[in-house]
């Protein structure tokens, strides 16, 4: 069967590889392509499975089971992407997106063959996740969809410590995970304004205008020119934007980080004391969030509906293509490409 | 009566002021100095109360109720400090530690009168906290160790959204609130190792050792050549101790800041990208804590009697003057001062 797959860093060809036999067998329909991809793609040899010398890439898919022994088949699926390799409590109790960054592989990111191919299969069914038929089309922004849930779940959780009701919140980059938190957030009802550096009129202002969510243009206007928030999601992965970020919380207000950095040698001058004596003066929070686990899948399913019915939220993906195209998928889409198997 | 009035930027004496007359009245037995009483005398003038020209100094202290409609007379108690303005959530949940900056005044930090006088007067006593007579020596340290409580108490409440298991914590600065909050993560049974910038065999590493915490100095030692730790709780007031800390937690770490800068307007250069990865890959959280409510000198309570048993936590009260030379109390102990009235 055919597959995409990065041999070298840089490097990534369609290649044709060996049908699965074992677990249950999935055929791919579509393959969603974020930054990660990209990530992949550049330090492709980081990323291998242990002892391999090629990577099957893509962690965003949906796609139909052809075989199994515990699903009905012709179920459409989504597979989570984390795989753990330890016993500990995190992965126990179904929560491996807490787990040590040395306690797992992740399909199609680092340390295992991602869904990128006409067909994958599945060890453990526990980690497909069903979904609905109509959202077989936009089935590749399950997975997407299920790390800001999981963002935005945590913020929730760590504020269960106080009376907290926030009005406000401020996204940081508009690119899918960014709309998709957007969307979240106005769902949610909360008043969104998002930061980006694209031209008005550019298909993210469009999605932004059309949810009813503010745009701000960075290269114009700083985000400490802005008002105060009470959340703010920092899917931008410009690490400055983090911190910038702190200093625009408003009291009892969470930044919650999404996004990871392109060059992690970046360094920065920050106004540190002014920082600290407000994360203190004001009970601020910070977090990290990475991955998510499959409650944040089955969450996702019930905010893509409600994406599609209120948001057309399908104009995240501006671009679809045939596998032999898959470096159009990377390069050219506005905002997210997809490789459509046939 | 006599007072301890701060009538300008780094002015103070003891003047004659008169005696309250409303509410319940408590005789003044011990008042603690702290960081914030030294920064409230630099900075006298802005603290003021509303339409007056002084204010009288002192937040940490122990009384003895002498005429009340509420509280049993000869009762000890200890003053909770912030007193809401306001009628908003965090204030009707008795939680004004909650409250945003211009939602309250502070006896003897901001906007209300202290407590270093003969007497004090309570309007509210919800306010005033009984405590055990065998307190009555190191009643000064309830609102410092109500500090600690709050600041640990949110770290857990925070890392309820998980299973979390913390082994050991650094704390960054070994003055009083970081000796108590050592002490306190102690009780709680986890590893501690303190920072702090005095020769070994100092009085604060002598408190370290007795109760089983590492030391390390801070001009010899880096913070980023230490172990990783579950918690770190700053109380330095060195802002760029906050960000070298965040690299500094393990998987799923929290910090928590307690310090205040001296100097807000220090910066410093920072590894941004290096910190933003580590904080999302791996779910790292860092939060901002000041004040306590009434629940936290609830515990102090427990708290500062289990040290005292165990961990001779009085040490920390290295110098008790009258309050002629309450200078002395500013500036002399090697940890902690107070003043001891008649």
């Amino acid at each position: 069967m055919k597959a995409l797959v990065a041999s070298g860093n840089g490097k990534a060809s369609v290649e044709d590889i060996e049908k699965p036999v074992e677990g249950t067998l999935v055929k791919t329909l579509r393959v969603g392509i974020d930054g990660t991809d990209r990530e992949v793609l550049e330090e492709a040899e980081e990323r291998f499975p242990d002892g391999e010398d090629s990577i099957v890439m893509g962690h965003e898919v949906v796609g139909r089971v052809v075989e199994s022994e515990m699903l009905e088949e012709g179920a459409l699926v989504v597979p989570t992407v984390r795989r753990p390799t330890c016993n500990c409590q995190h992965a126990l109790n179904g929560r491996p997106d807490f787990c040590p960054v040395d306690h797992y592989v992740e399909r199609g990111v680092s340390g295992a063959h991602g869904f990128c191919a006409e067909f994958f299969a599945e060890e453990n069914p526990d980690y497909l996740v069903p979904i609905p038929e109509e959202l077989e089309e936009i089935g590749v922004l399950v997975e997407p969809t299920s790390i800001v849930d999981k963002a935005v779940t945590e913020v929730f959780k760590v504020q269960q410590r106080m009376e907290w009701y926030p009005e406000n919140a401020l996204v940081l980059g508009a690119g899918s995970i960014g709309l998709l938190g957007s969307m979240l957030l106005r769902k949610k009802g909360l008043e969104v304004t998002a930061v980006d550096v694209v031209d008005r009129g550019h298909p993210k202002t469009d999605i932004l205008d059309s949810i009813g969510a503010g745009y701000v243009d960075n290269r114009e206007t700083g985000i400490d020119e802005l008002a105060e928030f009470d959340i703010i999601l920092e899917s931008s992965g410009v690490s400055e934007q983090v911190f910038k970020g702190m200093g625009a919380l408003d009291e009892n207000g969470v930044l919650v980080s999404l996004g990871l950095p392109m060059d992690e040698s970046v360094t920065a001058e920050v106004p540190v004391a002014k920082l600290h004596e407000e994360l203190v003066l004001r009970n601020k929070t910070v977090i990290g969030s990475v991955n998510s686990s499959v409650p944040h899948f089955e969450h996702a399913i019930g905010h893509l509906q409600y994406f599609q019915e209120n948001f057309a939220v399908e104009r995240i993906l501006d671009l679809q293509v045939g596998l032999e195209d898959w470096e159009d998928a990377f390069d050219e889409p506005d905002i997210k490409g997809e490789i459509v198997l046939e």
